[in-house]
This record gives C-alpha cells, sequence and structure tokens, in this order.
C-alpha cells in the first residue's frame, strides 16, 4: 500500500512513516518544506535499509498516496486540509491531529467542531472517508520495532475506512479497535491530552491504553 | 470508612455498594423510595454475611456518609443533586454519572456543562470537592470477587479528593489513577459510550480499558 505522512518530518508522522516503511509499505513523506520531507525520507531509507520512503511536498504526497494520514500540529490542521482538499478526495484520510492549544498544551481544549478529525471530515465533506487514528500512541513507542501494549481506537463515519486504518495498525504491530462514529473523535483525542497528563504525574514516558475484556478476534 | 451510595438501588451503584461492603466497608444505600434502599441493603448484608449495609432515602443517605458516592441515571442527575446539596457541604462527592441520553443511548452526548461531573462541581459550587471516576467499570466486572483488569481513571479539581477516589477504588481491587482536573471528566465519560458501542460491535459484556506504560508504583 502507498501511504502518504502528510506532516511526516513532525515527531509523529515520522514515527508513523518509520513503522510503515518498515513493515514493507511504500511511504510518501509530506511536508512544507521539500528539503525536509526529502531528508526525512533518506534517513527512513538508511533504517530500514530498502528504498521504500520518498519525500514530496504536502499537496504532491497527498496525490500520490492511496490512503493519507494527517500529523500535523493542530494549528495547520485547517490550512493543511485546504491545501490537500483536492487532492484526497474518493480516498480514506486518516486524522491522527490532537487539538492541543499551544498556549496550554496541558489543558484539554474542545475545538469548535467537537474535536480536529470531525472538524476534517466536516471541511472535506462527503467525498473523502475521515477516520480518526493513532492519537494516543506516544511517537515513543513508535520507535520501538517490538509492539507496545497500546490499542489504537479507529472512528469515522464509513465502516470500510475504519477498517482500512485498523490494518494500518496491524502493520505497525498494534491492535485496532472499530470504536465507531467519527463523533467519538473528541474522546480518542481528549484521552491524549489526559495521558500526557498521566505521565506527568506518574513520571512515565509513553502511558497508552488497552481496551480489556474483548473476547479473542 | 461510611460511604453513602446514592442510586444505591441501580446496577452500577448496587453493585459498587456490594464491593466496598465486601471490602469491610460500611455502606449507606440511598434511594428515592425507603423500601427499595432498605431492600438493597438487606441483599447486601445476606450476600456478605455481616451487618454493613443500611438503606436510607438519598437525602439522609447523603448526611450519614462521610463520602457521598452519585449513581444515578443523567436525567435524574441535577434534582438529585440539587436534593443532596446541603447534606455533602463539606465532602467529596464522587460522581459515576455518564451522560446517556435516553432516547439516543449509543449517541455520545456532550452535555451543557461539558459533562456530567463539570456539571456537578458548579451547582454544588467549591465548598463540595467533586471527583469523577468508575464510568468506566461495567456493574458486570463489580460483581466478580476477583479484580478485573480494568483501571479506574479519577479526575477533579481537588488532588486529596482524587486519593480518596483512588482509594475507594482499591478497596474493589481496581488501580485507581489520578487523571487531573474535573474538565477530563468529559474525557472519561465518553469513553463509557465508546466502550458500550466496542461491547456490541465485538460481542463482549465489559469491555474496559487499562492505561499502559506506567511504572510500578
Amino acid at each position: 500500500m502507498r501511504i502518504a505522512v502528510i506532516g511526516g518530518t513532525g515527531k509523529e508522522g515520522y514515527g508513523l512513516a518509520l513503522g510503515w516503511a518498515r513493515a514493507g509499505q511504500e511511504v510518501v513523506i509530506g511536508s512544507r518544506v521539500m528539503e525536509r520531507a526529502v531528508r526525512a525520507a533518506e534517513t527512513i531509507n538508511a533504517a530500514v535499509g530498502r528504498g521504500r520512503a520518498v519525500g514530496m511536498l504536502n499537496r504532491e504526497a497527498a496525490a500520490t498516496g492511496e490512503i493519507v494520514v494527517l500529523a500535523v500540529p493542530y494549528d495547520a490542521h485547517e490550512s493543511t486540509l485546504r491545501d490537500i482538499r483536492e487532492e484526497v478526495r474518493g480516498k480514506v484520510l486518516v486524522d491522527v491531529t490532537v487539538p492541543v492549544d499551544p498556549e496550554r498544551p496541558r489543558h484539554l481544549r474542545t475545538p469548535p467542531g467537537g474535536s480536529a478529525t470531525e472538524e476534517a471530515q466536516a471541511l472535506l465533506g462527503s467525498g473523502v472517508r475521515v477516520v480518526a487514528a493513532f492519537q494516543n500512541i506516544s511517537y515513543a513507542h513508535l520507535d520501538q520495532v517490538e509492539a507496545s501494549a497500546c490499542d489504537v481506537l479507529v472512528c469515522g463515519d464509513d465502516a470500510d475506512a475504519r477498517q482500512e486504518a485498523i490494518k494500518l495498525a496491524r502493520f505497525l504491530g498494534f491492535r485496532g479497535l472499530d470504536a465507531g462514529p467519527v463523533r467519538n473523535a473528541r474522546v480518542i483525542e481528549g484521552l491524549t491530552i489526559l495521558l500526557m497528563g498521566i505521565n506527568r504525574r506518574y513520571k512515565a514516558k509513553g502511558a497508552g491504553i488497552q481496551i480489556t475484556g474483548i473476547p479473542e478476534q
């Protein structure tokens, strides 16, 4: 699968892209700065030992990817979505964005649209199937080859798109779980802020969550 | 500790009260109907084999408890809080309420005040220390003697009150975790709706959550 990671030079986006390249997927790193995209792709190829990654500008990356993952800071969320809007038409967009307030990063923020992912779906319209995923996976875990004890909660209004994101989680060694409609993104995104607080309070580095009590699939 | 459970005849409240009685705590079951409160207390005493539980009307129970647990349906939340308002002054109120919409129980609902617990804190004022806890523990787990693989996320604006609720969780065999300010209750309450959806989709009975990656305390 050819996976474009918009914002693929940031910690979270880079970690995801590296993991997918390790899993043998084609990865397209998108950035606002061509040079940074190319450098990140080269670093991934060096780490993986194969030429699996290429770097492009965000819009070009979005056009090239079969599935598009959005991993940008919240303050670049809307402008990036407007930038790649035409290129993602008909595709699945996996939104990783957490609406952190740069002024008060510890404070849970409910964005005007309820959640970043709901805002993305509203902005892109029904021609793009938006799902939330990977918000609760610390980039610290993405850098480990072994699978971590974290689940990936996936929500979005299209069931097939949710399954696509669950597949992306599996490539990284995580269990992905169908967490229902896009409206639930406000819980998944908020959980990240809550986990960041737990990290501080319990001197943890990458607190995550696992869903218990589900029969083996 | 003398724990009052307002709404202690409902599934969740009864399960919590039974667990605390089993752990040797004094339990006061509160109900709107005296007879039901007394009957629930008798059932608990028969199960535990000791006279640990008594039944009272909600307001009387709130006055008697050293710590007060509120486990009522959301549509009775505000009226119950108004009823017990004076009796809980100076105490810790542990709010277990999930703002489920009776018309659309599967639909995540954000109450006007952000969350039921935030609404409780706003209504009761700073003289009562309100915390959210136990929303994500299915009553199915409360009925088991062995501890379940679920954590209890506790949030509220008073750190000592959060510790009190963490102690209540420990009585039941659960790990309680300090999940920060009361504002985070919207995540904890929303998680319950999300878990109910996972129960349906994965044919589970009591999906729960566990926080991973925290160093042993």
